[in-house]
């Protein structure tokens, strides 16, 4: 952690970022996931929980599946005992999202405890990070990124933004344009663009995505949508990106040579 | 090696690219090398050599110093000796880049079995990599990357330039503008933008760089300096890049949310 906002290098096979910007909060996940070069697949890693008016969380994945599955399967199973009437802390009926973040921190060590040995013994990595983002009333939005071993850290002002899995390509845009202050719709864009940025370099992360857009003290998510390959939005985005990349770099000045 | 065009992760305190364009070759490095986070200092990582027309080359290496150090000893004192009158091949007289690769590669393989094991029982990473570039008369310009094992592979029509070290940062400019069609100038100016959004993203690259430009057939540098904190032309590359970015980015179409 050079700079406060590395992530993870656990799973180059995904890229997903979370922004909290005034405004609100943006999340953007890839969904391709790879057990090996002959067998790339698909598997969400975003994963949304709203209690409308209350609590609005996302969670977003990276790292082994293994162990991420087997951590939102805990979580899930809590929430859905709480749902029936039992006497359980979840994440979604915890005082704070810190508490949160602890919640799934404890539930990332158990599963690393429980089975990153022999995951490291037949040569893979066990290694995961999850970001936490979201909101509950009384609150303020907040993102976290929780590590194997349960710790956390949050993202704060100075850095706005958290990121898991191949988070380098897509960095030098969010370093140059997010800000606590910057628009939510800039946010959003520039989650796009760095997205874009990755899913060109890199084609280990792959279309669909995932995307969630939490609007401050709304406990409601104002977007929960799939972009889908051929998305027109993002198609253009992307091509107009290119285009003034092209042009801004065509416009530097010149080397002599 | 995903996409053909990624590097190893060895040494993240080092960033170095190689372009190969039809007009002839740029060569980019940072200097700062890190022992430790209280130990940062600086180290040369390009090395040239030319004897004018008839063959220049340039090398630039990254991860473990005590490995790249001896290998570069090796070829130096061949190189020395071949001058004193000794019969010994060297890459600057050996018959063709390919062979020089191969060379570099036999000190790389040696250097690493006679050293790697005590590394990395020390903790440290034995890792390291060289870009080597260059003309010999009669051949054409050509770049590759050799890694500790002596292994090597070459730089493309398909993929015209190749980076070590911290190479994820600054991959996106040149996946987007640098063709073998592209000239020289804008090579140039790629390899910049490149290094620019490197330093920005990574605390642990960083000034003063190592430029060398060598333009096809001449077998001589046309260029070979040092761009020292400071420089107006990279200060002006990098202000530029900044401005044109943001509003780039601000042109972009807007989003609802």
């Amino acid at each position: 952690m050079i700079d406060g906002r590395m992530a993870p290098e656990g799973d180059p096979m995904t890229y997903c970022v979370a922004i909290n910007v005034e405004e609100g909060l943006v999340m953007l996940a890839d969904t391709r996931t790879n057990a090996g070069v002959d067998n790339i697949s698909r598997f969400r890693k975003m994963f949304t929980w709203q209690e409308p008016g209350t609590r609005a969380i996302a969670l977003m994945t990276a790292g082994n599946l293994s162990i991420t599955q087997g951590v939102l399967s805990r979580i899930q199973s809590a929430i859905d005992r709480a749902s029936a009437g039992e006497d359980v802390e979840t994440i979604m009926n915890c005082p704070t999202l810190y508490r949160a973040a602890e919640i799934i921190g404890e539930a990332m060590r158990e599963m690393t405890e429980a089975h990153g040995d022999a995951i490291k013994q037949s040569g893979a990595s066990a290694s995961a990070s999850i970001i936490l983002s979201g909101q509950r009333k009384g609150g303020r939005p907040r993102i976290f990124l929780i590590y194997s071993a349960g710790n956390f850290i949050e993202a704060t002002r100075d850095t706005p933004f958290l990121q898991v899995g191949e988070h380098k390509y897509g960095k030098p845009i969010l370093d140059r344009v997010i800000t606590p202050e910057t628009r939510l719709s800039d946010a959003l864009k520039a989650a796009m663009v760095s997205m874009d940025s990755t899913l060109r370099s890199n084609l280990s992360v792959g279309m669909p995505l995932d995307l969630a857009v939490l609007k401050r003290d709304q406990f409601r998510f104002d977007q929960l949508r799939r972009i889908e390959q051929g998305d027109p939005q993002f198609g253009e985005v992307s091509r107009a990106w290119s285009e003034a990349l092209k042009h801004a770099f065509a416009e530097l000045p010149s080397f002599e040579v």
